[in-house]
């Protein structure tokens, strides 16, 4: 394992205190229980949005707290839910008297923490709602999954999501946004390489040298198929095709292009892959009108990549445009 | 060689397509000669601030392109200078009246090449003035460089005379601002893994799985030292000691420190680095008031980082927090 780290069980809690120091104008890391936490919170009458996870998908979500998307991240262990201490106390941190929503992927140990800590706030009598991201085309049911996984629309939702909170937007309609970005965006992604656990030392899985996963989860859980590597426009095109097939989309909708690099993948290959989803999505009648392509959701250093479409209308496209200014994305302030 | 490209000779071309279309509100690519370009260029009345060099170190050079940072940018070969026809129509391209500043890294190709393009600029009645950026305090005189090789301090380089030029400053003045830029930076990496040129098809070098390159180089040039794999911390002073010993600093100095990752190393491990890197800064009595963390001047899919240390001033400062508006670095608007 060649990592530039000290002790593996050191890992998340010295990186996070690393990132603290280098971006500690725009949050602060909370320690027991650990969150990261916008450094204006609470913020008065607006709503708190509140995510987290396993540790080793950085940015997501810790970088993308900040003004006008994230109010707070739960980080976990790596790959592992963080607990509902961390949760309840993030969404007291952030309660600016108008309720919390919570964005979870949809992982079964992250829905079951994610539900304990509402009830524990709720019981503080803060208001709390939950809007749960499965917008994985590639299976249904999976290693640590009831129905489909949450992947690349969490980074599109968190932004979104955070704007329409940013505006001062009720709980419920904030909520509202999150669950139509959900209903509007799918996903799929492929492995080249797998990626080390630090705690674990060696590869999660083995993948020959002249093959791919096609489907692969965040964490590398299995997904559709194991292949044959194949060249870039024909990689694309396996993940092209099942996410337009799959999606609420006609022929001239604008749609949001995301192509997200898993960790180990030079941003030159996203961008030759970002050439011929785009070349795919302009064949099937779709309008790309924004774009993300870059290393927003990882999975520590594999390499690959997924691409997801999000359905765009007016408002989401402003919502989207709308300022932006934390760690892992800036924009427009 | 697992990648996700079509034709190796195609990934160049194709992933600056990808790019352009991507980032097209900002930039777009010409072709032959092949360069990035700023979408309103040129600015008359600016001076235009045009950097290049080899492929595969992205987002340098060509990310940097936009608002308050270059102008244009030719990109060669993976790991290749670009040739003297694309720095002259790029400088051509960009010539809003007031002259252009080519800021080269010292690799003994690029330098050449700039040196013949803006000899036939001048030719054609263009003021221009050129910068070499030698940071790197690895090694003296290396494979392509006489000298010191050009590194970290580039990104710095072009973020902070971009933004002089953006002020509407002349071209001598520019040209002083990456100068003492240059002459404040200083920097040093190191390697855990080598990366595959596409072309090359195998690995730039072998090391053993036990094993780091300590003193890199961005392409993979031999640096100081391969030794045992250490801890971060020491990995961290490793490279900071020598880069603190080389610099005009003293007691007081308020300084940027910038950890960049060269393209495989997730960002947990860089901010594990800057941890320290801080820890270390601060033991020596210098004040870091600005940070930078992230893969900006990558090689390919290595795995490793460099450490930069830049001597700032309240001008040096307020450069470089200026608005910037470009696909890989963007703030302040």
């Amino acid at each position: 394992m060649k990592k530039l780290i000290n002790q593996p069980d050191d890992v998340v809690r010295e990186s996070l205190e690393g990132f603290a120091a280098a971006f500690s104008g725009m949050i602060r890391l909370h320690v027991d229980p650990v969150y990261i936490v916008r450094a204006d919170a609470p913020a008065k009458g607006k709503v708190g949005v509140l995510s987290g996870g396993g540790s080793g998908h950085e940015p997501m979500h810790g970088g993308f707290v900040g003004y006008g998307m994230l109010d707070a991240a739960c980080p976990g262990a790596i790959f592992t839910s963080p607990t509902p201490d961390q949760m309840q106390e993030a969404t007291r941190a952030i309660n600016g008297g108008v309720g919390v929503l919570h964005i979870i992927k949809n992982y079964t140990g992250d829905i079951m923490n994610f539900e304990m800590a509402a009830d524990l706030a709720r019981d503080e009598g803060i208001e709390v709602a939950s809007v749960i991201i499965d917008d994985d085309v590639a299976v249904k049911d999976s290693l640590y999954t009831a129905g489909r996984r949450g992947v690349g629309t969490t980074v599109l939702a968190e932004k979104i999501t955070g704007a329409a909170a940013q505006q001062g937007r009720p709980l419920a309609e904030v909520a509202d946004v999150c669950q139509r970005v959900n209903g509007y965006g799918r996903s799929m992604g492929v492995a080249l390489t797998s990626c080390t656990v630090p705690h674990v030392g060696h590869a999660t899985f083995e993948l020959p040298e002249d093959q791919m996963e096609i489907g692969i989860g965040i964490h590398g859980e299995p997904g559709r198929a194991r292949t044959a590597l194949q060249p870039a426009d024909q990689v694309t095109e396996m993940l092209m095709e099942p996410v337009i097939a799959d999606l609420p989309f006609k022929t001239g909708d604008e749609v949001l292009l995301f192509v997200n690099g898993m960790g180990g993948t030079p941003l030159p290959e996203l961008h030759i892959v970002y050439r011929k989803a785009l070349q795919i999505a302009t064949q099937h009648g779709l309008k790309v009108t924004r774009s993300l392509v870059g290393p927003y959701m990882t999975s520590l250093e594999m390499a690959g990549c997924s691409v997801t479409l999000l359905k765009l209308n007016a408002e989401l496209t402003a919502l989207w445009d709308a300022p932006v200014c934390t760690p892992g994305m800036r924009w427009g302030m």
